[in-house]
């Protein structure tokens, strides 16, 4: 088979990770070391960039490879990112018709989008015009999501880090609230709309002696009345309850727990209260025990917490990205590279590749088998699956008592 | 002078921090070193447990030394913690005259409490009474507070890890929120109801090229109308504007910023709602400017984030509760250890003594000087008292991908 040679374009998309940025390493790195590409291009803020050609030369940037071990350390989309979604081409084709110009401008025989499900859709989207334009050019979707929650791959690159802080913390918040003896709850909401992989991963600790008494996913309807007698029986334990909850709870009645608090309630100007999942269940806990409650929202770190990012997730993050220039290469396109984790003892991963209609419009949630029967924590098997993917330190190198971080000037 | 020969016992008071088992595990190397103690017991749950002789053998239980460098990595109170406020012993000594039982019994003639202000007063008020009964005994204060606020030392311990965890959050967020190119204000809530030291580490990743754009401490009445143009500003220089706030700002008028959305919101249950002064402040942002606005109270991690204490810290935490066996043996009592800053060039601090009357009912404040004319950010001089206390990764053993930690058996 003939080589395609040409030059790369590659952009972020979606939520920030604190992974993402050693996968666009990894495309670098990948871009760098094959005959087949001449440049790599960054879009600034993706799709939204490349329409407006605003391209930075990473090929020249990172030239000595010095400074990708400082962008491989660094949060968030070093790129800048967007959130747009794609038109029907067939519908709206104009859009399309000026890529096609700009991958002709510049020569672009290679495009790599990492992001989720959305950025997905573009990549099916974007490699079905190309190919029916007659236009030659290798399309690869690399994944990314802290959330856990595409389907087609293993596990997420960006998920173990975003672990790994959450279970971290979530020790530290046990060590934390048991040093008193007065009776109290703490409720610690973690993100997670639909999936709670996040939220099962506050049940790591138990690895090390300790785990919260109680964790809520949204796979599960959540039952006040039930969560009530799970909290009471806690207390017949010990005075320092903790529990685990996703944002994305709902009730049997598909309602969320955190909209429950909006009803009537409202500010100085008038306006509705958008308070979260946490502050609902600690406002019924005061009702129904009238004990201290304490609600913490772990919040934006949880996505870009580079400080602790996990080694495993941040070497895997590299190669799907390292990879996805090498399936490209060698002819593949219009897919998405992900992971494959193989059977037996100990943990081994690899990268593999699947179709994007598989992945697009999906959701991967957390399996039943993998939640208790009460619906209030996880099983062996789901700790089993989640351990290995927050185990490693990623090395960090620091700047005035700070991570160094590295920044494409915009 | 005759060296006092006996036991000693040791206690934990106040909120949780990141360093204040480095200090405890101080105390025990100095206790297990020096000539003067025997053995050297843990009071569980600070006096508290000391009244109900609750008591562990620590010289037993580090004998080795080999549990002390992870239980310098634990954060919180390994030997639990009280909030309990001493009576004036000439209106009320019952209680003195059990623990001077108690400390005949055990035949403790060395008393070490970690703590904050209150400790402080506890320490006062104790060595006054020993002193008065004819007890021969040294009592001496270590101290401990992740708000920086004691007077009488130049700085605390726990302060430079929390201010490590905020400042490396607050360049996550910075990252994070930059990635899009949508107008958005984030604003990030700090803990510090009357000193605004934590929030003024927030401004130290301007060492490192990147700043929040506004920050306001408890220092200066908080005003509406100039933080509304504040951010009208910071929008002319980029889309993203972040604010690191204090809990503890309050308008002219006395009140809490926080507390002004309480008013006339109330809950499902018709309870007043308790947010916080980010939330306040995102509503009042969303009013003016109508753009996507979201706020993050870092909430307990600040106190409790072991993960990433600063070295700096964590060996002066050791120094300091070391330093106070080896005062307390040279003859000192009803003092408190504290730092001294030496001048000159570079960072250098010792151990040394102040009175506990300095110290137990004051509060450091940030100087006015240390924050910008306008109010709304801190100055060359500020980030140069706080960069040195950040300094430095301590070292940090894990097992399943999360931090050790030592459990005393309660």
């Amino acid at each position: 088979m003939e080589k395609l040679i040409g030059n790369a374009i590659v952009g972020q998309s979606g939520g920030p990770t604190a992974a993402i940025n050693a996968t666009l390493s990894g495309v670098i790195r990948g871009c760098i070391e094959n005959p087949c590409v001449n440049k790599v291009f960054g879009a600034l803020n993706g799709i939204e960039g490349l329409l407006e050609k605003r391209l930075c030369d990473l090929s020249s940037l990172f030239s000595d490879g010095k400074n990708l071990a400082v962008l491989e350390q660094t949060p968030a989309a070093a790129l800048g990112s967007c959130r747009k979604k794609l038109p029907n081409p067939d519908a709206d084709p104009e859009i399309y018709k000026k890529m096609l110009e700009i991958f002709k401008e510049y020569d672009v025989r290679y495009f790599f989008y990492i992001g989720g499900n959305d950025s997905m859709d573009t990549v099916a989207k974007l490699s079905k015009y190309m190919n029916n334009a007659g236009y030659t050019m290798k399309i690869m979707g690399v994944p990314k999501t802290i959330d856990n929650d595409l389907a087609g791959t293993d596990h997420t690159p960006g998920f173990g880090s975003a672990a790994k802080y959450i279970c971290t913390v979530m020790q530290e918040i046990l060590l934390d609230t048991a040093v008193y003896t007065v009776k109290a709850v703490t409720i610690v909401e973690i993100m997670g709309r639909d999936a709670g992989w996040l939220t099962a991963a506050a049940a790591l600790p138990s690895l090390n002696g300790i785990s919260p008494d109680l964790i809520y996913l949204p796979e599960v309807f959540f039952d006040y009345e039930k969560f009530f007698e799970d909290v009471e029986k806690a207390f017949e334990k010990h005075p320092n309850v903790v529990i685990a909850v996703s944002e994305g709870v709902r009730t049997a009645d598909g309602k969320y727990v955190g909209e429950g608090t909006q009803s009537g309630a409202v500010d100085v100007f008038g306006h509705k209260y958008l308070s979260g999942t946490g502050k609902a269940l600690e406002l019924a806990v005061k009702e129904r025990f009238g004990c201290k409650v304490r609600s913490v929202e772990l919040n934006l770190p949880q996505r870009c917490a580079a400080h602790i990012r996990s080694k495993t997730d941040i070497d895997e993050s590299v190669n799907v990205g390292r990879s996805a220039v090498r399936f490209a290469a060698d002819g593949e396109t219009g897919k998405m590279t992900c992971f494959v984790r193989e059977n037996g003892d100990g943990y081994k991963c690899s990268v593999g590749l699947c179709d994007i209609s598989e992945v697009a419009n999906a959701v991967k949630v957390v399996p039943r088998e993998m939640i208790n029967e009460r619906g209030n924590g996880v099983t062996r098997e789901c700790l089993e699956y989640i351990a290995p993917l927050v185990c490693g330190e990623a090395e960090c190198l620091y700047e005035n008592g700070m991570p160094m971080f590295f920044r494409v000037a915009k």
